[in-house]
C-alpha cells in the first residue's frame, strides 16, 4: 500500500483526492473558506477538515499543485524550507495563486509531520520553451529586473494528453508533434514537438492567450492604456475587468460553454458572436503553431469545453482541410478517449481527458521513490 | 494637367509629395517641427513652407493620410466641417496620430480654399473584418462605450499590395487570398480573400501584434499591470516604453534592421535573439492567417524591411514547406517587385515595394473625380 494524497489549494476552496496506486479512494471539494457563514474559516481549518475525513495509513507523499514556479523550478520539487521561500518570492508573479497554494503546503506540513511534500509546478513542462518564444519584445533590462518571460501554464494537463496522445497513436512521445488545447474555464495551447513543450498560449501569467470563461486573452495592450484614461479606472479595476468580467462571459453574460450552445442554439446573438470569436482564436493557435512546429501528427483536445463541447471542435477545425485536419462528424459526437479524425487521416484528432490531479501524483511518487 | 499634393503630417515632421498623374514632380519632408533651434515652430508654418517651394498651378486636390478613422470612416472622404470634428472626435483612440494629421488638414485648407481636401484612412481598409476579428473578448458594454475594437491600420498599403500581388499573379484581384506583411518601422500582417481584409495584426491601436522597430506587439497584459506594481511606473511611462523602448531597440539596442542584420552576422547574441523573436512572430501570424484564409494563394512582402532584408524573408517562412511555402534563395537575393518562390510552387511568394503616397494620390483623385 503506498498512498498519495494531492492538494490543490485555490484562494477560497481546496480540492482534494487520495489515491492508491491508480485507484482514487478519496475525493472531494472544501468551498467558501473564509466566507461568512460559508466554510471553515481559513486555508488551516480546511486542510484540518480534509485529513480528518481521510483514513491516511500508509501515506507515503503529499502533492501539491503550485501554479507558478518561475526559472527556478523545471520539474516537481521536494519541498523544504528554501524551497518555501523560493515559491513566496514568486508571489509577485502569481498574486492570485501562489499564496493559496503556498498556504496549503504549510498546513499540510505541519499537520503530517515526516510525510514528504511535493510541489508541482503549472510552468514545469515550459521550461524547454526556446528563448524566442519566451522572450517578449520589450526592453531587457526591464524584462530581466521583473522577470517578464513566457512562462506558461497548464504544463501538468498538457504534458499529460500529449504523452496520452503518443499511446494512442502507438507512437514513441518522443517522435511526434502534437498541439494540446486545454479548454477549460481556464484555457491554453501547447505546441509539444517529442515531448518538449516549444511553444504555448498563456504567457508572464494565466491571462493570455485564448478566449476563456471570464478571461480575455490576447489583447492590445493599448486598450489597459485607453480604459485608464477613457475610462478614469484604477489599473486593480483594469485587472481584475481582464481576469474576471471579460471572455465569454464579458461578450455574452455567460461562462459555462454548455449554456452557451444552448444560447446560442435559441438564436441569441451575443452567445453566437462569442461562440465565433472563441472559436476563431483557437484556429489562429492551431495554424500559428502548426508553421511552427513545420510538421503536425496530432491536435488534441482537453479539459471540460474540449472533452465534451463537438461544436466547439468541428467550428474550431473548420476548413483546416488544407492542413490535413478533419473531424468526422460521428466520431466527433461520441465519448471517451478517441480519434475524432477520419481513417488515415494526415493530422490526428483526438480527444483526451486530462486528469491533472492524476499526473501531480505520479509525479509526486516519481520525487519519493526516485523513479520517473 | 491634374496635380495632387500628398501630405503625410506625423507630430514633429511632414512628408510630402506632388504627383502630375502617375509621375512625381516633388518631394520632400520637412522635420522638427516645433523643436527648438530645429526646423518650422508648428505645422502652419511648416506647410507654408511647402507650399510656397512648389509649384501648384492645375492642383486639383490634396491628399491627407489619416491614421485613425473609426467605425465612421470606411473610405477616402472630402473634407468638410463635420468630418473635421469627426476626425477630432477620434483623437482619444489615436492621441499620437489623429492631431497631427488634423493639424496638417486645417492649415491646407486655409492656405488652399478652393482645393478639395480628401483623409484618407489607414483604418478603412478594414471595415470589411468580420465581428469575430474585430471584438476583444471583454465586456460588450465597456468595449461599446470606449470603442475598443480592432481597427487595424496600414489599411493602404495591404490594399495596393495585395491588388499589385493579383497584378503579378495575373489572377483577379477577387478571386485571390493573400498573406501581406508590412514589414517598416511599424509592421502588420493582414489576410485579404477577395480584395477584403478579414484579419490583421494591429488591433485598436498600432501597438498589437508584429514586434516592431521600438514597439512590442503582442504580450501578456498583466506585464502592464506587473510593471505598475513591482516597477512602480505610471501608465503614461509604460505606454512610452512598450511604444518607443521595447521591440528589436529594446531586445537589441537598435531598430534599423540593416545594423540588427549586421550585429547579428558579427556575433551579437542580443541582435541574434531580436531577429528570431522578430521572425518567429511573422512566422505564427503567417500560420494564423493561413488558417483562417483555409487556401493561401500569395505571401506578400513590403516596406522597408519587407523589401530589402532577405534574412527576414527566409528566417520568417523556413520550414512552411508541408503549407506549400517555399523561397526560392536566388530569387529571394535579387531586387525589384518579384517572386521570389520556385516557378509551380503552391503558394506565390512575393516582394512588392508599397507605395503609401501613390495609393493616398489615387484614392483623393477618384474621390473628387468620382472615378474609383
Ligand atoms: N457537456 C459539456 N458541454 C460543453 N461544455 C462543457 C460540458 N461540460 C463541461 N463544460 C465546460 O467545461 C468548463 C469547465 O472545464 P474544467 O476543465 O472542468 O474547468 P477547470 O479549468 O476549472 O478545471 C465549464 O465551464 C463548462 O463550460
Ligand atoms: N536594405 C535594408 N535591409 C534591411 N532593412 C532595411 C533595409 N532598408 C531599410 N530597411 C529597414 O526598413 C525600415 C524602415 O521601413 P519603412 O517602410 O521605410 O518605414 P516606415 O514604417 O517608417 O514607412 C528601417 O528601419 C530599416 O530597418
Amino acid at each position: 500500500m503506498s498512498k498519495v494524497l494531492v492538494l490543490n489549494s485555490g484562494s477560497s476552496s481546496i480540492k482534494y483526492l487520495l489515491y492508491d496506486g491508480d485507484r482514487v479512494l478519496d475525493k472531494g471539494t472544501v468551498e467558501r473558506i473564509g466566507e461568512p457563514g460559508g466554510g471553515p474559516s481559513d486555508h488551516a481549518g480546511a486542510i484540518r477538515q480534509i485529513l480528518g475525513g481521510l483514513d491516511l495509513t500508509g501515506l507515503t507523499v503529499v502533492g501539491h499543485r503550485v501554479v507558478h514556479g518561475g526559472r527556478r523550478f523545471t520539474a516537481p520539487t521536494l519541498v523544504d524550507d528554501a524551497v518555501l521561500t523560493a515559491i513566496s518570492d514568486l508571489v509577485p508573479l502569481a498574486p492570485l495563486h501562489n499564496p493559496a497554494n503556498l498556504a496549503g503546503i504549510e498546513v499540510a506540513r505541519e499537520a503530517l509531520p515526516g510525510v514528504p511534500q511535493v510541489a508541482v509546478f503549472d510552468t514545469a513542462f515550459h521550461h524547454t520553451l526556446p528563448d524566442s518564444a519566451a522572450t517578449y519584445a520589450i526592453d531587457r533590462d526591464v524584462a530581466q529586473r521583473y522577470g517578464i518571460r513566457r512562462y506558461g501554464f497548464h504544463g501538468t494537463s498538457h504534458a499529460y494528453v500529449s504523452r496520452r496522445t503518443a499511446e494512442l497513436l502507438g507512437r514513441p512521445y518522443d517522435e511526434v508533434n502534437t498541439i494540446t488545447l486545454h479548454l477549460g474555464n481556464g484555457a491554453s495551447a501547447c505546441a509539444v514537438s517529442g515531448g518538449r513543450s516549444v511553444a504555448t498560449s498563456m504567457g508572464m501569467s494565466p491571462l493570455e492567450g485564448l478566449v476563456m470563461g471570464t478571461r480575455s486573452g490576447d489583447l492590445d495592450p493599448t486598450i489597459v492604456f485607453h480604459l485608464r484614461r477613457e475610462g478614469g479606472m484604477g489599473v486593480d479595476e483594469i485587472d481584475d475587468l481582464l481576469n474576471h468580467r471579460s471572455g465569454l462571459l464579458g461578450l455574452s453574460g455567460v461562462n459555462d460553454v454548455r449554456e452557451l450552445l444552448a444560447r446560442r442554439a435559441a438564436g441569441d446573438e451575443a452567445a453566437a458572436l462569442a461562440f465565433d470569436v472563441y472559436c476563431r482564436r483557437i484556429t489562429c493557435y492551431v495554424g500559428a503553431y502548426y508553421a511552427l512546429l513545420g510538421r503536425v501528427d496530432a491536435v488534441t483536445f482537453t479539459a471540460g469545453v474540449g472533452e465534451h463541447a463537438a461544436p466547439v471542435r468541428t467550428a474550431a477545425l473548420a476548413g483546416l482541410g488544407r492542413l490535413g485536419i478533419t473531424v468526422d462528424p460521428e466520431r466527433n459526437a461520441g465519448s471517451g478517449d478517441r480519434l475524432i479524425s477520419p481513417d488515415g487521416a494526415e493530422v490526428a484528432v483526438c480527444v483526451i481527458g486530462t486528469d491533472e490531479e492524476r499526473e501531480i501524483a505520479r509525479a509526486a511518487r516519481a520525487v519519493v521513490t526516485g523513479g520517473s
